[in-house]
């Protein structure tokens, strides 16, 4: 009698980041205190939009990418409570100033922050969260921890700057698309998880491991999440489906199709993408020639390549449960894509 | 026979920023140098805007200050280099930030980079500077210069949305005007100059008399700022005069003179600036109105006051070239708006 439900179900399901919210659930309870009262200001309209932002759904993968990863390395302090809201502060300086460039019009299914409150005051308070950011990192006094956190912020800008020089620009080749995801998303995903061995004084090794791992999950999340701009469906990602295509993006997708597409799928895609002139039925032709030329199904085959180096990075430390659910986090950003 | 030069002309000239310009330009050869270096980067359009704005004729108040602060607390390192191309950087992100914010086409008698980059490009660039501007901060290694520098960045950050948040709002209190300017100029003239007896490990009075003399000196000199803008001639401030009344701006002129004005005066500037329906002639009854007022010589007064206050900041030091050229450049700042 009754329904038999699995004792280790983990075979059976879906990869998900469940175990690792679970286990940093309560570091997580504290760096959303402290991103609360970091938010606040002399000035009602920061907190609000700030609020508006963090509370907006994301996973918060970074943050729990740097409490993992100090207590995998025997952390006992309390900055990497500081230096996981710093790296979402990062974050949503970037978000904020990446409606702002790229004129978007919704994020994570609501109104953008630039739709509700303007340009302006998007371009401000994106300033004043990367400004109490590094306050932030600077009480928690680590010189090593500011070099990666500072680096990975100008690294992140010079990023975004190539993606703009890059934009509309078909002949794009996969290595330059590579170096701009490297920076753009990479930058953040590495020193949100180095900063964790840093401040548990991790050996060297340690601190490459978490690294590599920062990385190379960071690749595998964005080439993914390029997937799902032209597969996934908009209730699981949050955003319309096609905003890289109306934006003029040039993604791996594109990329991998222009190359491999035939004189009529470059025409369309330098139509649409390089000239803007985005028609009615222009997002279902390019999936289809994706689909077609296996960009879709490559491009998560390449994310899944990143994905296996970002495991194998982790490989050397002993078996734990934080670790099992880094590894389940790589599968889960994989999953999505298929 | 031959003209009589005076061997001391200080009493019959006009007072300048040149010899504080003298006694810094050895270490202001090895900022620009360092400018220069960190604006390089991946991206052509990185350098090619940072070049602009840096070249574009700007004094290089700020990190005068951070070397001449120094310099007078006996520092014999070259951390004060890093830290004042850090203030130039700060300062420039800032300037590419606002005119996207104020939509401003000018900035300092050229077009702004928005005008020739776009806005999406001063967004990313700032955003790249300031990267940098933190990146160099690590690597002078002083946590409590860094602790003033990022402090002053989100202070900076919050007194630009304080603006926006003002802006058009002819009820603005002086007090309520204060706190914006104290944040958004002030705090990047008072870190500036504090982070010179930090560097030198100067005791603490100095670093606090450094950060009053830079704090009123900021005060003093955007008041200036704001009575030129009404007065001033566009070859002197090489920008249009009349752009804050254009762009709604509210700054003390127009905060007195709504108060001292009569009710015919203040729907003269609710127009104007509220409701931004600006017509031609406005600027010439602006500044009539003002002129009447004493508003415009009322604001050149209070900036007296605050250049008083920080000349009385360096009271303690003993004389020296350096410190009469600190004093002189508080009384440029004020001559300017007579």
């Amino acid at each position: 009698m009754g329904i038999v439900v699995p004792l280790n179900p983990d075979k059976e399901q879906k990869p998900s980041v469940e175990a690792l919210i679970r286990l940093t659930k309560p570091g997580m309870g504290q760096v959303n205190d402290l991103i609360l009262k970091m938010a606040g200001a002399n000035v009602d309209m920061i907190p609000e939009i700030a609020d508006y932002l963090i509370s907006s759904g994301g996973k918060r993968l970074r943050p729990m990418l740097t409490l993992a990863a100090a207590d995998m390395c025997g952390y006992e302090g309390d900055g990497h409570v500081k230096l996981a809201a710093c790296v979402e502060f990062m974050h949503t300086a970037t978000l904020l100033h990446d409606d702002v460039v790229d004129e978007s019009d919704m994020r994570r299914g609501k109104k953008s922050a630039r739709m509700v409150w303007g340009n302006q005051a998007s371009v401000l308070v994106g300033d004043y969260l990367l400004g109490q950011s590094f306050r932030m990192m600077v009480e928690v006094g680590s010189l090593e921890a500011l070099d990666i956190l500072s680096t990975a912020s100008s690294v992140i800008a010079e990023g975004e700057v190539m993606q703009l020089v890059a934009a509309k620009n078909t002949a794009t080749t996969e290595d330059e698309y590579l170096e701009v995801i490297r920076a753009k998303t990479a930058a953040l995903f590495s020193a949100a998880a180095e900063v964790g061995p840093v401040l548990a004084k991790a050996p060297q090794a340690a601190k490459s491991a978490f690294r590599s791992y920062g990385t190379n999950l960071g690749l595998a999340f964005q080439l993914i999440d390029d997937a799902l701009d032209y597969g996934g469906s908009a209730a699981d990602l949050g955003k319309d489906i096609g905003d890289d295509l109306r934006e003029g993006k040039i993604t791996l997708p594109v990329v991998l199709s222009y190359r491999r597409g035939s004189d009529a799928d470059r025409a369309f895609f330098d139509r649409v993408l390089m000239e803007g002139d985005v028609q009615d039925g222009d997002l279902e032709t390019a999936i289809a020639t994706m689909k077609q030329l296996d960009a879709l199904k490559d491009t998560v085959e390449r994310a899944s390549h990143y994905g296996a180096v970002a495991k194998d990075a982790l490989a050397a430390f002993p078996d734990s449960n934080m670790k099992k659910s880094l590894l389940e986090t790589v599968d889960f950003c994989i999953y999505r894509g298929h």
